[in-house]
């Protein structure tokens, strides 16, 4: 048995049962989560939100478990085939929570934008890595589990689709904990939600024929607008904030700069493997480079760079590290965007500097997912952080009496208007000196 | 005007005649403290415990300002002389509060066993290098104002005694809030007192002709005992926590190790700069160097030592970077810590490895403060994160309603109870795997 | 100076400065407030809302001066009329927002049914009577000041609009404490928003030459969006729950029959007063007997009846004693209505027993108060406790830089939604054993 | 299954297995208890405290539930004998829960002074009564189960002590929640400690042979102490209040006089009963009438008696009516309280009233209750609302890997030091207006 203390759930515990959670806790991919931040440069705007990706994997787990034991426990309804389906891969439950975000590196939006592969490829490929340690611990306890943690994260793990919507749905773990402890951590005081009412009012039921993570009819419309307003104005307030993009863009910036005239820092195998593009998911020396990158070594680059010879370079690294961040004016015409962005790019002719590092056009809307509870269809990605693989449930039911599923749009008159509000977030971003 | 929000307070405002402090945040030595966690490794035993330095400064200016309007508002009683004479250095006393930590090197414990400075010492050179921003920014108000500031952290300030102890003494705005701040990353239950009830029972008063900063007598003997509780559960369950000491001890280790092989890193000035044994408080040279070092340079360090010839180093940083830390073994009586270090050393001979650094006695014992309400004498630093400079005040008082003090321990039999008590926290380290 | 605990707010503080509150709350006409409990019978469904018009009054008062406090404080922006205004007021405001409810009597919205008078129409007249406490304590402070008080709960004080606003309109201290204690008490979890960050929103402004109570543009619309869900869902789940509904309107019926059987009870002058349909706002006799009434007079009054003669009566006093509440169904269509209604007409005739009694349509539409964010117009009461005055400001602005107004649901899609939302709670009441 | 929401325990569920629980809430004597407050007049000093005896009925047995179900959960240890034991009485160990409070009365303490009866002995009658709900509904699950009840209510259950400590031992199940209850509600800072980690170190081991409730030692001792700390605190602060003590003992004065004035109130024949002094137990038509007593009429009373032909009553009834409680003066010497009583009684005389009613010399020690944590022997009552029968489990043990166990005090210093400590509260009472 192991515990934890946790600003979020107070108590973590795992018990005996669930022993495979506390070895792959302590394998070295785990450990290394401690040192990327979930929300990157989130304090830069909420200088309270420094937590790390590791706590809040601690805290899908915790949150899987808790369902899970829910499920077991509710004597009064009779155990369903869908939740006795859950019972039996409950093992395969809390690894996946557990490990579902070991594929990320620092930064993630910035680093995808330089790796060209999406961090879920990193995932499942330190799951079928031989050499990894949370291969080696699955594997000790089954064989073929870490595939079948690969795949669940997938989304394509077939035998229980209940199990892989629990971990990657409108309503799944890994939201319920990152928007409760982004929330506490940032003080964002419009960011929370019940979630013990939450978990009694979850249900698995069925839509056309598959599996569903929904909400009983009665008890649950009320929570879930109320979870859907949490996730609209983290969005608003906290994901999308002005200064937190546009410091995410800088990195973007940055990277992609190293990147173009090579700056590679002797040493830095792993980082120099990603300018040189050679980090690929499905290369065991790759993965290996891979899992060494954390924040640490992105900030220290930061600090060798500052005395690098490109003036480029020299420059982002000291903005980010002292906090000069780029102005950000909200684009809100054409025209008056198009304007803004001539004015500032003649001023940056005029000063000698590139254009297309200290100009930039910056629309939140930049990756392909579609979430219809938050925005209308291409405005505007819902999530900067984590773009949801294909096939994502789309839709939150409502499960009345009778098993009936009801979607919630329907049902609610304030995720109705939240679904139909378009979001825009295209900013001009440049230097503040500027301004 | 500029506000934060933040999990501890909620919502931090400086209005616009506190300006001071929003100029000296965005300072590059202020922003630096945002790579530097409070607890350093704290958040081994507690995972949500990754806070930084910046965010605890915040909350320190934030309840000075609590504390001065306070003050200013308290229109019952008269204004007393200590009252107005800290509404006189408004300015200096928030810009003690904010920059109070600015010297602080990452795991701070460990890097002044290497550089055999106290972390105070660069904070005051800091503050007088005129080549600083914060130096700059506070000349800039009010000439002199830097080094006044300086005056107050080495708790030398004379023209306000009370200035002084509000930032540094057994009642501190420091204090009350790294204990709130770390009672609630930790999630360890114990460590809460209710800070308004505080704010409302503290009073300036005097002792023995000298200002100190203390606690009405009616209102304030229940929540200074709850207070001093809270130090005490701090202590013992979470800055004394067994594996965090051991963590600590093994990073003090690695910098011992990396002087003594001088494992200088191509780049890395301000690290090899310590290792060379360069870093002075008093030298700008040093300082712009000591400026660089954060959380992440030592962690990236550990990346590249863990492929360096020298096998202790490698395998320190290993060990720290995958969080195999030490196993710690209290010592209960002089013979059972005797014996198990010759056992333990024997064990490390075999193996061909250094006693020196495999079987480690630890005493977290070996600082110098003298806290009367958590030790005995001599027996053990209560504060293994910043030991208080010499001339601290020991005690706290309650002011009945003639203005007379009362020492707490001499109120309050649970004070005394607990002044009384000898906390040992003697520990003998070794791999985890001898275990 | 005088302080409180408060479970809401916890610490709540009148200075000397303020000596005219701590005089009030010492009245016997305030005291009084502790014997009737703010939401009636609301502890039928939610079993912790055990709390009293006394704490709700001290809340609304603490309010009230930490806004005035702010004003005072927010040094940054030139103090304007208005604030300067709302300064000169402030022993008017604090007694204003203190005694707001001293004209309640128990299960308020019942008792109106039987006196056929609104509750204000007795703070006022308890105000204006030389004989109660509080016009002494009010005129010993200034002349007139009881007149200003009760032309303030009025809404006709002219000399400071604003003034008025913040204790009567839709963004104003009563209903902020209620949300948020309500909210506290019944455990509601949806029902909470930041108070903090609302306070800190809080702006004075001016539509159409009329002092309004608003926010702050950039930084009220997403808790003003918040507060305007609180309320929402506070009525959905609280206000109009089925249960206290029904035991509402039990209590109504009780008294109605009482007085139709005049169930007189010895020595019990101000219920038989009452019963007699002699409590008048304006008569000294009639104010001193109704300041008599409470909670606790009802409740032994049912106790007595329920050995009376007549059946319904006793019936009624032994169903609310015991909690043998009316089942509620909800009326969906006319015809449904309809139809239940005669069956249970039917039914009740069979039994021998009155339908006008056993068989109740209750449209909880029933009150006049218009409220533009909860209601479309016309369909339903959205206060069943507290029905607003006329003429109560019906919007909520937010003010931009220039103090241009900007009307919520203009700005906000989402209580755009809420305010055309139609809410239905028609239901038929029927003995649950009829079920 | 039912649910309901709750401000300390948010959620509280009882599922259909416990379906007993639910049946006995819905009886009249259970119902009652929403018309008893807690705290009695805890209200006057802590306006917030207003919550019954039923909210806390129902977080009692919330609380035995979870235990319950933590134990069968916990497959980590086998479970052992107690263990099982404990699990076989769960309906008995929930219905105890849940009833333990039915036979208090209004102000149990004042109303135990007129009685001469304690209200334990109420409720074992009205558990034994065959005319009671509670009875019929126990009976109607298992033949005898109210008489089981009954015994673990008496603490002479013998098949499983463990099951009577849970409910009445130093550390049970009724003290965990109103401690935390009353420290919410009152809004008393310094009154909580963490009930997840209790709960989560909670054991049942045996002492002597004999079972205990305790905690494990390793993890409970903070804990432990935690929880002493906030029960002397809540004695202190809230349970001792000067004021409430002083409105209690004029409670119990109000009572004694209308006992000697025989002041009995037409068709209150409970109360006319109570101060005829034939209120017993044992008897059928006393305990129906016992059971009609609630505050409301006692309060209702006082409105009649304040126009009472005795002048004592009268004033009893005005002053607490309106809050016009006896000022106290602690006794801080035999002589000083001689004096002082000696003053107080010869300005009594001269103004022509009854030393004896307006001169109290209140120790609140009066009771035989002998608590080792809170008191030395013979000097204080620890707890002035309910007085623990005799043989109660005076030690709490904490209980090491092998199962022996450890006596707190032994273990823990702070608790020692709190144990050792002589409380006084003995005050002088008299009207405020001679002060």
């Amino acid at each position: 048995m192991k515990s934890f203390r946790d600003p979020v759930h107070n108590l973590i515990v795992f018990q005996n049962e669930d022993q495979v959670v506390i070895d792959l806790i302590n394998t070295k991919e785990v450990q290394r989560l401690r040192r990327i931040r979930q929300l990157g440069l989130g304090n830069i705007a909420y200088p309270g939100a420094e937590h790390s990706r590791f706590v809040h994997s601690l805290g899908v787990a915790h949150l899987m478990r808790r369902f899970l034991d829910a499920l077991r426990e509710g004597h009064d309804q009779q155990m369903n085939d869908l939740q006795r389906d859950l019972q039996d891969y409950r093992t395969l439950a809390l690894s996946s929570a557990l490990l579902h975000d070991i594929g990320h590196g620092p930064f993630s939006h910035a680093l995808e934008s330089v790796t060209k592969v999406r961090h879920e490829q990193f995932t499942v490929g330190i799951l079928r890595s031989p050499t990894t340690e949370v291969h080696q611990v699955l594997e000790g306890v089954q064989t073929g589990l870490s595939e079948r943690v690969a795949s669940v994260i997938e989304r394509t793990f077939d035998p229980s689709r209940a199990l892989v919507k629990l971990l990657s749905s409108q309503l799944d773990m890994d939201r319920v904990d990152y928007l409760l402890r982004d929330a506490l951590m940032t003080g964002a005081g419009y960011g929370t939600f019940d979630v013990e009412w939450l978990l009694h009012a979850m249900r698995i039921g069925e839509v056309d024929g598959e599996p569903e993570v929904g909400l009983d009819l009665k008890k649950g419309q009320s929570i879930a607008e109320d979870y859907i307003m949490c996730r609209y104005y983290m969005y608003l307030h906290v994901y999308f904030h002005r200064t937190t993009r546009a410091a995410e863009v800088m990195v973007e910036k940055l990277l992609q700069r190293a990147r173009e005239v090579q700056a590679f820092l002797p040493g830095f195998d792993a980082l120099n493997a990603l300018l040189k593009g050679r980090l690929q998911p499905t290369d065991e020396q790759s993965l290996s480079l891979y899992l060494q990158l954390d924040d640490g070594i992105i900030w220290t680059a930061m600090h060798l760079w500052s005395q690098h010879e490109d003036r480029i370079l020299r420059d982002f690294s000291m903005r980010l590290l002292h906090r000069k961040i780029f102005q950000g004016i909200d684009v809100e015409s054409e025209q008056q965007g198009f304007d803004l962005i001539q004015k500032m790019e003649q001023r940056a002719m005029a000063e000698g500097i590139s254009p297309d590092y200290y100009v930039i056009d910056d629309t939140a809307a930049s990756h392909a997912y579609h979430d219809p509870y938050i925005t209308s269809a291409g405005s505007l990605s819902a999530d900067a952080f984590t773009p949801v693989p294909q096939g994502a449930s789309e839709s939150i039911y409502l499960f009345d009496e009778t098993g009936h599923p009801h979607e919630l749009a329907e049902s609610s008159f304030i995720v109705k208007a939240v679904r139909n509000r378009r979001v825009y977030a295209r900013r001009v971003l440049f230097p503040e000196e500027w301004f």
